[in-house]
């Protein structure tokens, strides 16, 4: 739901949401013996280490959780830093004017019951944010379970926390409180730190781009771990996603939410095809996003890339102990896409010279098979091969952490073996698990003392996660080498465009310089046959209304009239079926164009989302769109490349390169018609909602649109949009 | 690979696998201080409960692991029920000699370098069978790692195992050793038990069938968990698999290994749409086996199969306190198609009147909303309304299980409350984790004493869990209804049939009643259009040669031919380019046959798999088919209701229901005739290597095979099938 208020939202800036996290002194409003929420957030913040002033609010002024209470924030000897709001919706405002008077800068509202609960909570979240804003306050939430700091100790969050808290680098940005609850042990028994927890609740001043600016600026950060329900600032959200892979912190993003969207213009494909998610998958494609499909991927991911960063090529070599290992390892490899390079000569060469037995086949992974029980070292020295191995640029190995000190020794043994090869070849080695299994207290220590990364703790979460985080280094390449797209000229929308036929949107297309199927306009029999005849025979007649979307469907298209004598026939059964069919359609005549055979058709659709703007969807036309959905999307401006790769993407991407025998495809022509279409959509700019060209002919190197749609937004703009 | 070898094990029988896996006495042959192997086994049986007498053999007869040894077997007292041979396998053949000469019937043979160390090992394993069977001796391995028999405390097995035993009801079958070295720890820790763990190796003697087989029969085991690299018995497997389904214990199968197979019948498309691992789906799905992607789901499927037995319906209601909770929830249950129908309006009635708030929707995921920190009864009334809903055959909820004794004590009376729905309501109650977490010893206890049932570790694993666990249920109600495929009558193959054109493999299946395109066979111009005028124009005419499997290729096809001229100009032209293309090719002529336009094509294909025999591939033709890949499989024989599965199966079955203004397909005829075709192909029994219809026309209620393609084996039989 897109309503005015959530576009009313202004940035809030790094700095401001930095003070909110990081208080030197909290009051907790609403303490009390019988709220659990109070219970846990006093504990909380007296156990994990915050050492600044904590004051207990409580209307009764009655001692609370052994300490004395305040009767209200006005009787709190210092004005605390921030007020922490566990009262209920009707006694928010008072406490946020107490804390005005008193000047507290900034609050945590934890009631229910505001924008989430219909019309009534969305009107009182608006007083909230009016009140707040004219008292230059700042809330987060309401209805979210508050923030953890994890470097300052601070775990402003009430429900249960593993404590101490387990500072690191990924910074979570979550929507759902709840959500909060289960992931912060779940990171901790995975042994992945984080930086700041920022749970949003309804974001009625704090976003989830606000979260990620701060995050970018924060130096303990180096990954940005989302949890979202809902996209609220679709053009922030952009705009943080490029600064992010520009900075180089990964943004990893669980979005629940899979819908379709409902809204869309039903009268071109195009926007069946191109569903709400659909779009944010292209958003996230083009802006260097990581997708993942569940917590536990969210977690892996964040976790694999905070512990080795930027990975370096994507070439992966895998050294294992087992064959069913290096099969299962290589099968989820290959289902996620991940290469596995061949290892070369000279590493199967050295690999028997030191002992690797000749039934151990030299390949990737590789097996070194129950001969290490006989020689213990041969790991090692394989691990070595293969990280020097040139085809090389990664090194994946299983690594099983101690449980216990004598475990502990032998295991320190065989991690200053890999932290060496780590060290020596300046290739990472990652460490992972067969299996998940939970860090306990001593194996955190011990992986910190012997100096080893994070374990990513199992094949079947880690490699699909390696092979993110190995696209991210790699799309962060490719995007920071992409020139921006040039300079647009705007193209007016032309007078009485509402009114076109097909023959008028496609003679407009022709005059902006686009490849289109030539049409003659007629009105006549025996002007239709001499159009025929200039043309050249077989022709096609097609009647002209701009009433009339889909000509087919009511027999307004006649193919392949091969003498003057069927087009005029053609002609007079056009004009009757059509008129048979739709009495009340204004019929401008019929075009008359040559016909065209052969080759593949494309459908190239462009559809405005109202979130995301103008959007480009490509595939196959006819059966194979209709059928199996066969599209690749992105939202515009798109490069030349990016259309390459778009068309990569189609599973019918070998139709292009010629199939059954007929002629391969110009592929740079297809992109270079594809762009030119997308630009004169970006040039229409906010007039138009969507163009279409189904089919756009492929043949050879001649590509032709042979029809066209296009529909104008009315009214031409939404008031809401301009904010409030 | 499938070898002579291979095919020449003989089954064990349950009772004389049973008699191996139960020893009252084992003797540990090359046991040694210096053998990790050795200090894992004996540890594993002295500590894990084995309470028969356990024998120590080293050649030296020095004090070894605290005991005496003997020798060698000969020395042994009592010759023991089992000897466990850590022997390498240089030395395997002698202690089988002795081990024959007192008396000791069964084997475990740790030692590798066996088959699969190549030529040599293969041969060295067909030594050590045939002195195993001369001696009448039965050999586990080689190329293993053991056994665990959890109920008898018995843990023959040679790598670190958790102890005590965790006994339970899922019996694992692993070809891999090293797998289970992981699997039985995991399994533990998320508080699953099993039966026994058998670890196969090579499957010298004892195979996964032989290991099912006897898992079937056995008491203690309601489950089996298989993980296999390959299925070297594919008859034997099919039976155990149908036995499993009436017994009624679920077989879940992890299987690695979707390689697609290079050695099938190249000329026909059907052979690449069939690759090995889509033929092992479609025997799953046909005899009712799970078959997941990975170990974690392999525990997961197992676990919950185990603890909740045959779920009695599909329809699922879920009720969780936390709005991103149902959000996940809901994504992942559509994920994987899981019904979760809408509560009825008396639950949403009943609902309201206990008190839930009006901002609680009533949809299912069930959000009982943070108003449940306010009244902590809420969740067990919404769970009892969701239960009693006529709508819901299966309740889940989200439980958290105590780590302390003191939550232990909340934990229990929330316990109850559920133990109590459960037990009125003889709907299953569904326990499930948001996150994955480990079960200490205290929540194992804490649990058993409850009565509560697994809680199955997290919505990611395990709702696609219970929707394999309701397939596995509703395939079972469905087979076991299924009448046995009807009797059948041979069908020679026909003299000269090797030789054939698509003329006479057409003519061919006319004449056993499959409606195919009508054809006359012409040899000159003049009969040609003849025959055309006969027809009614348009016509086709093609090249008919036993010599050219792809006529359009060679320009041996034309179409649309709609005058006696056109005709006899067609067939000189087809006579000269199909020669010019191909001089070497025998031409009987040119047939002449109607020209079909419009409908639906489909490919209707049956090609030979190596081990499962005659499969079935049915899917969309033309670029559907060889672009998408978009088709279905079965192993035949298949009954009409399979092959109405088949087609709905398809990403294009809404095709069938008409397209685009197209008429709706009469579905029950193209079954049929599907059918037909199967029935033919069995008919046809081992003469047939591939038969390609392709296309099979349909319109409306015309369905018409309008080409074919015949493949016959060539030799006849393969001599290794008939067995040594």
């Amino acid at each position: 739901m897109t309503t005015s208020f959530e576009h009313s939202r202004q940035p809030v800036g790094p700095d401001r949401l930095r003070s909110l996290l990081t208080p030197r002194s909290i009051a907790i409003v609403g303490a009390s013996e019988k709220s659990a929420w109070s219970r846990y957030t006093v504990g909380n913040l007296r156990s994990g280490g915050f050492s600044g002033r904590l004051y207990l609010v409580n209307r009764s002024g009655a001692v609370t959780h052994g300490s004395q209470t305040y009767p209200s924030l006005l009787d709190v000897p210092n004005p605390p830093d921030l007020a922490y709001l566990l009262t209920s919706s009707g006694s928010v405002l008072d406490v946020l004017s107490d804390a005005a008077k008193v000047g507290v800068p900034n609050l945590v509202v934890l009631a229910a019951g505001y924008a989430e609960a219909g019309q009534a909570g969305m009107s009182m979240q608006e007083d909230l944010v009016a009140a707040a804003r004219a008292n230059g306050q700042l809330v987060l939430g309401p209805n979210n379970l508050g923030f953890i700091n994890s470097h300052a100790g601070l775990a402003a969050f009430s429900f249960e926390t593993p404590l101490p808290l387990l500072a690191g680098g990924v910074g979570i940005v979550s929507q759902s409180g709840a959500l909060a609850i289960y992931l912060v042990p779940y990171m901790n028994s995975r042994d992945i730190g984080t930086s700041h927890v920022i749970t949003l609740g309804n974001e009625a001043m704090i976003g989830a781009v606000d979260a990620m600016e701060f995050l970018l600026e924060d130096s303990h950060t180096t990954v940005i771990g989302l949890y979202v329900e809902q996209i609220r600032d679709p053009a922030g959200f952009v705009a943080v996603a490029r600064r992010a892979r520009e900075v180089g912190k990964p943004v990893v993003m669980y979005k629940v939410g899979r819908g379709e969207s409902g809204a869309r213009v039903a009268a071109a494909h195009t926007g069946a095809l191109v569903g709400d998610d659909r779009v944010i998958d292209a958003i996230c494609r083009q802006h260097g996003v990581i997708r993942v499909e569940s917590v536990e991927d969210l977690v892996t991911t964040a976790g694999l890339l905070e512990s080795y960063g930027e990975l370096p090529g994507e070439r992966v070599g895998v050294v294992l102990g087992s064959g069913a290992m290096c099969a299962l390892v290589g099968e989820r490899a290959d289902a996620v896409s991940l290469s596995l390079p061949q290892p070369s000569v000279e590493t199967a060469t050295a690999l028997a010279a030191d002992g690797l037995p000749d039934f151990a086949t030299v390949q990737n992974p590789l097996d070194v098979t129950g001969y290490v029980t006989v020689d213990p070292t041969i790991m090692a020295k394989a691990e070595r091969r293969m990280i020097e191995d040139p085809n090389v640029d990664i090194l994946v190995i299983n690594t099983v952490l101690p449980r216990s000190e004598s475990e502990g020794l032998t295991a320190s043994l065989r991690a200053q073996v890999t932290v060496d090869l780590s060290a020596e070849s300046s290739k990472p080695v990652i460490h992972m698990g067969f299996l998940p299994s939970e860090t306990t207290p001593f194996v955190r220590q011990w992986r910190r003392a012997a100096g080893l990364p994070l374990l990513v703790e199992s094949f079947d979460r880690g490699i699909p996660a390696l092979a993110k985080a190995i696209w991210w280094a790699k799309r962060r390449r490719a995007l920071d080498g992409l020139p921006a797209v040039d300079g647009l000229v705007a193209v007016a929308k032309p007078e009485g465009a509402d009114g076109w036929s097909e023959a008028e949107a496609g003679a407009f297309l022709r005059e902006l310089g686009l490849p289109y199927l030539p049409a003659t306009l007629v009105t006549s029999p025996d002007r239709a046959a001499d159009a025929a005849a200039m043309s050249g025979f077989p022709v096609v007649l097609k009647v002209a209304s701009a009433d009339i979307a889909h000509k087919t469907e009511v027999g307004g298209v006649r193919l392949g009239l091969d003498s003057a004598h069927a087009v005029r026939a053609a002609f007079t059964e056009i004009q009757d079926t059509v008129r048979a069919a739709r009495p009340e359609a204004r019929i401008a005549g019929v075009t008359v164009s040559p016909m065209r055979t052969g080759g593949l058709e494309l459908l190239v659709g462009i559809v405005r989302d109202a979130d995301w703007g103008l959007v480009l969807a490509v595939g196959f036309g006819g059966v194979l769109v209709e059928i199996h959905r066969d599209t690749a999307v992105r939202v515009l401006p798109v490069e030349l490349r990016e259309i390459r790769e778009m068309l990569g993407e189609l599973r019918g991407a070998e139709l292009l390169r010629g199939f059954r025998g007929g002629a391969p495809a110009d592929v740079d022509e297809v992109v270079d018609v594809i762009h030119r279409v997308s630009r004169i959509a970006e040039a229409l700019g906010d007039d138009l909602e969507a163009l279409e060209i189904n089919p756009l002919l492929v043949d050879g190197s001649r590509i032709e649109a042979l029809d066209v749609l296009i529909r104008w937004r009315t009214p031409p703009l939404d008031v809401d949009r301009n904010g409030l």
